[in-house]
C-alpha cells in the first residue's frame, strides 16, 4: 500500500565517472543511500522537522541531519577531515578535507520536490582540486577537475537581456535586484537548489544562476561551482565582491553569481546592484 | 566524444501503471522515442528553433514540432482522434479523443532544463475519463481516472501565507500578481513546466501552483490536471472564474491556478486579484 505522506520515488545510485576521490564517491554515495533510507522511514513533516541547529547558523532538519551523519562516518572511515554545513569541521588529521554540502535544495529533498543534490569538493591544504555534484533524485553526476577543462561547457552567452538566468528565491534583501532583473531575463526559473543550478550553467542548459542580494550562500552552496565553472568557461561571483575562498568559517555569506561568461557574470551583478 | 551542444542525458522510457489507455500509453511511449531522438540529432539551438506557428497561435519549436509528429502518426495508428497543441484538432473518425501537450515546458526541452513532459487526457464525446503525464527526463509518470481516488494525496494546505507555491514566470499581465504573491508564499518556485507543476501539487509535494493572471494557460496545459486534481484531493481554477472546459479551441486561454484544496485556491485567486 502506498503511503500518501511518504515520498515514493526511488533515489538511485550516483552515476560517477572514473577518476573520482575514493572519499568524494563513497560520501556521495553514503548520501544517496541516507537520503534513500530517509525517505523509506519518514514522511515530508518529518523529514523537515527542525532537529538542530547548524554549524553555518541556521536550523538543520531532519533529512539534512540524517545524510550529514552518513557523509560525516564515511570520511571518518576514510580518514579525511569534513567541512560540512550543519557539523562545521569534523578534524580526522588529514592533508586532505572534503567540502561538502550534503543535502542542498533541503526544502525540496524533504517536501518531496524532486531537486536536490550532494555537493563536495576535495581540498589539500586548502587548495581545492575537485568537485562532484550529483543529483540525487536521478543519479546523474557532474565532475570536474580543477584547471582541466570539462566535457561540458557553459553556453558562452555575454548578455542579460533576454538570457535565461536562474534566481534564488526572493527573500528580504533581494527584492530590489529581483525587481532589476525581472524585466531584463528571458526566461526565470527557481529551482531551489543552488547546486544543481550551477551544474546547468556548467553544461550550458541556462546562461546563468544568481541569489540577487539576500547573501544566502555559504562556502558548502558555492564550493563545487568555485572549481566546476571555471573548467567549464563559466565564472563564479559575489554580488559585493567580497572573494570566494575555501575559508572554514561557515558563518560567512556571499550573494553568489554563477554565468556562462565572465562578461555575463559582470553584467548581472551591475544589474543587480542598479 | 561528447559534444556540449547536445543534451547528453539519457531520456528513459515511461515508467507506465497497469491499466492505461492503450492509445495514450503509446502517445507518451511516442514522445519519450521522438524526444530521445530529437536530443540524439540536433544541437539546442537546433532544438529550440522556431519551425511553424502552431494551432494555438504560439510559435512551434523544432522540438515540439518532432516530438508532436510521433504523437499524431501514435493516435492515428491506434484510430482515435488528437487534439494537440500545434497541431490542433485531428479527426479520425472516432468518439475517442486524446487531449495532449507533446511537450511541456518546451524551453526546458531545447535547453537541456531536465523538467519536461509529455500529458495527455482520455476523452470520449467530450467527457474526460483519464490523465497522465509523464515527466521525459526520468520517465516517472502520474495517472489518473476521473472520479476516482489516486494513490496520491495532495497536501491538504487550506492557507495561503507561508504556503509552498509555484508561479509561472513572470510575464506581462502577471507582474502585480506576481508582487502581491511574493510576499504572502513561503516557498516560492519556478520550474517552467505546468504539467509537472500539478503534477507536484497533485502527490503533495508542493501545496500550489499558479499563473499569476498572464492569461498563459491553454486547455492542453491543463487538461491533465483537471482529472488529476480533483482525484487527488484538489482543484484546478481560473483566476477570472471562467469555467475550464474541453473545448476544441486551442486560442482560449486561461490564468490557471493548481491548489492542493478548494480553500487554498480561493485564497490565491483572491490574493491574486488583490
Amino acid at each position: 500500500m502506498v503511503d500518501p505522506a511518504r515520498i515514493n520515488w526511488p533515489v538511485p545510485e550516483p552515476e560517477l565517472p572514473e577518476g573520482v576521490h575514493l572519499a568524494l564517491v563513497e560520501a556521495a554515495q553514503a548520501a544517496a543511500t541516507a537520503y534513500r533510507a530517509a525517505r523509506h522511514s519518514h514522511g515530508r513533516a518529518d523529514l523537515g522537522a527542525t532537529v538542530a541547529d547548524g554549524a553555518d547558523g541556521t536550523p538543520t532538519m531532519r533529512v539534512d541531519a540524517l545524510v550529514e551523519d552518513a557523509i560525516a562516518e564515511s570520511a571518518h572511515r576514510n580518514g579525511v577531515n569534513l567541512l560540512s554545513e550543519e557539523a562545521g569541521f569534523l578534524d580526522h588529521g588529514s592533508a586532505v578535507t572534503l567540502v561538502v554540502d550534503p543535502l542542498d535544495g533541503s526544502s525540496n529533498a524533504a517536501s518531496g520536490v524532486p531537486l536536490s543534490c550532494f555537493s563536495g569538493v576535495v581540498t589539500t591544504d586548502g587548495v581545492a582540486s575537485e568537485a562532484l555534484t550529483v543529483w540525487l533524485d536521478t543519479g546523474r553526476a557532474w565532475w570536474a577537475e580543477a584547471g582541466r577543462p570539462t566535457p561540458y561547457r557553459t553556453s558562452g552567452r555575454t548578455t542579460l537581456d533576454g538570457a535565461s538566468v536562474n534566481l534564488h528565491r526572493p527573500k528580504a534583501g533581494s527584492m530590489d535586484g529581483w525587481h532589476r532583473l525581472m524585466g531584463r531575463i528571458g526566461r526565470l526559473r527557481v529551482l531551489g537548489t543552488t547546486c544543481l543550478e550551477a551544474a546547468l550553467v556548467a553544461e550550458g542548459s541556462i546562461d546563468a544562476f544568481a541569489d540577487p542580494g539576500s547573501d544566502a550562500h555559504r562556502l558548502v552552496d558555492l564550493a563545487a561551482a568555485l572549481v566546476m565553472l571555471p573548467s567549464a568557461g563559466g565564472v563564479v561571483l559575489d554580488v559585493h565582491g567580497r572573494p570566494l575562498t575555501f575559508d572554514p568559517d561557515l558563518t560567512r555569506r556571499w550573494s553568489g553569481v554563477v554565468a556562462a561568461t565572465p562578461q555575463l557574470g559582470e553584467d548581472l551583478v551591475a544589474a543587480i546592484l542598479g
